[in-house]
């Protein structure tokens, strides 16, 4: 087994390590309050009937997979609950593995480390295929990786970590393209209430065969620690997950999920409004900032982060723990998300002091 | 892939969809209260800071591993909180298949049948050893089924179906042949504090280096939906079992395991003790019933169920449903079991009306 352990725990425990003051930019852990229905639904639970604390249904609350598969407008049948959306893309990576077809799988670079450590684990072969500059498909060269041997393509969108929102077309393209060889597509959509550009759309529009859509609540609640999140399968390959899904956890965490089902119900759109506009604010704050420093960066369209270039500073762990020390900012080295972005750090706009941090930065490097 | 789906969700459906009154001893799920402390953990949690929703460390909450560390007596490093002690069975046999050592996996027939049906995911083979008539280990037969391909070998103490509580010395003589072909050995120990024999010992006391010891809240607390279980790794196995944890799942729900924190802190020993005396006397009137019904059954030294078995109605899944139907009892059919006990049903003691559904059987059988 060769896979590697995912990095950001080894940043997150260096930066808490840290003498000085650091603004913690690095885990994808939101900064703001969840929804008060979770609260009141996880206080409601407390005082259920004993019988509500034995186990829910292997795929989930039965009124939890419907809100969802309504929301989602999907057969119910079609929904797995899970233990948040890595369980999700862990469930629809296996299917495509063990379902013979190949055991290659195309990913995007820059690549959401969890990705290929899933995909080593699940003994495939990872084919890295460069996103645009601008983070954006690269329909072309994405379709031309895909062959005989490809088993899966997993997209993210909106995308960590480029802020990219892929264009439904340029979906279509892969997801046609893949059904040809065979091959599924697991498209994680985690990132589907962060979309600043109004462009987003769903894969479940494409009504493919070939198509998993993961996605769940740690994001757009604020509840990373609760561990809800669901894979939508398409009708062939459900029931295969569902048993992968009960053989590995038997199911999913009851107090969460009846947390989550309240909260669904009692949430208006102000809430998911609110956090959209703050975390737009707070990137057009830090690339400002980040302007100033005359860094070169991206500017996230969706998803909750930035991705910054500064001239003669590679992306590297040995940099990033030089930037929590001198600079007092916690990032992600860009060398941990593929091999397209080695130049570059990615910051997590999960602070206020996005501002600060970025002229922070700025003041490094003009010192240096 | 083909793996069961394992038949527990059938005929649970099954009793809830019947037209009479069904005493349900199918399922796992305790009927008893909780300890208070989960209530209160869960409704104080509720409160926390919005920081203490997000991702709890991968290998649980550093408190609850060092509570649960302490009371295994192990170093906290060889702990994994896991989504329940069923991914840490999964955990302690993907780590062994992916071992290099053989893809053979000796199982104690009669089996709980998630463990066949992890081997197949996991791409290993089945080899079923069967147990003694009483349910004892057959150290023997055991540790002859063990050669080179063995990769792995599972034992449940005190066990499900059987109520065996193994010998710690027969424990000892399947470890150490194990070791000798450079296997593993999973022991699940879910039902440790259900223990009426005053008999039971644990695996880690063997100190082995090949052993694995899967346990968890879910009966002992009477939480079966929290999924809150731990798998205790021998330290040069435990980084590779935390990174597929991580791979998997990420990390288990934070709410439940701050609420069984909160429970292991605060219950006293009279809470676990009143459980098992409960279970005691279940079963010895469950039993005595059946002795008045002229069934022959196990007596269980641990766990809570009593396999029975009535002459002339084999334990199939259609007989299975024909109790329900006609008696008004709902069992597990012997056959779900493996191949040895295919005569048999399982009773799961977890109704205070077990003297009832003892009668209704004797009743039913009185009249074919």
């Amino acid at each position: 087994m060769n896979y590697e352990t995912p990095q950001f725990f080894h940043v997150m425990q260096y930066a808490a390590a840290a003498d000085g003051d650091v603004i913690d930019m690095v885990s994808g852990n939101p900064d703001w309050e969840p929804p008060e229905a979770i609260r009141e639904g996880l206080g409601e639970y407390a005082e259920a009937d004993a019988e509500e604390f034995q186990y829910p249904p292997s795929d989930g609350l039965g009124p939890l997979r419907e809100e969802i598969a309504q929301r989602r407008n999907v057969d119910p049948d079609r929904v797995i609950v899970t233990n948040g959306t890595g369980e999700a893309n862990y469930l629809g990576m296996a299917r495509a593995l063990e379902g013979g077809a190949g055991d290659e799988v195309v990913l995007i670079d820059p690549v959401y480390p969890y990705y290929p450590g899933k995909v080593s684990m699940l003994d495939g072969e990872t084919r890295l295929v460069g996103a645009a500059r601008d983070g954006s498909l690269d329909v072309a060269a994405t379709c031309e990786a895909i062959g005989p041997d490809t088993a899966l393509v997993v997209l993210n969108t909106p995308n960590n970590p480029t802020g990219a929102v892929y264009d439904i077309d340029a979906v279509r393209a892969v997801v046609e393209t893949a059904a040809d060889h065979d091959a599924l597509v697991v498209v994680d959509e985690v990132y589907d209430h962060f979309d600043f550009s109004g462009t987003f759309e769903s894969a479940l529009s494409l009504d493919a065969d070939n198509v998993i859509v993961t996605s769940g609540v740690s994001k757009s609640m604020a509840i990373t620690g609760f561990r809800v999140g669901y894979a939508i399968f398409p009708p062939q390959l459900v029931e295969a997950a569902k048993t992968r899904h009960m053989l590995v956890n038997v199911t999913g965490s009851r107090p969460a999920q009846q947390a989550v089902y309240t909260a669904y119900r009692e949430t208006g759109p102000d809430y998911y409004r609110e956090a959209r506009d703050r975390l737009a604010e707070r990137a057009d704050a830090f690339t400002a900032a980040l302007d100033e420093a005359g860094a070169e960066y991206t500017s996230p369209d969706g998803a909750f982060y930035v991705l910054a270039r500064f001239d003669g500073f590679p992306g590297t762990m040995g940099n990033v723990k030089t930037l929590i020390d001198e600079a007092g900012v916690a990032g992600m080295p860009g060398a941990t998300f593929g091999t397209t972005r080695k130049e570059w750090l990615r910051f997590a706009l999960v602070t206020p002091r996005v501002t600060e941090a970025a002229e922070r930065l700025a003041d490094y490097f003009d010192g240096r």
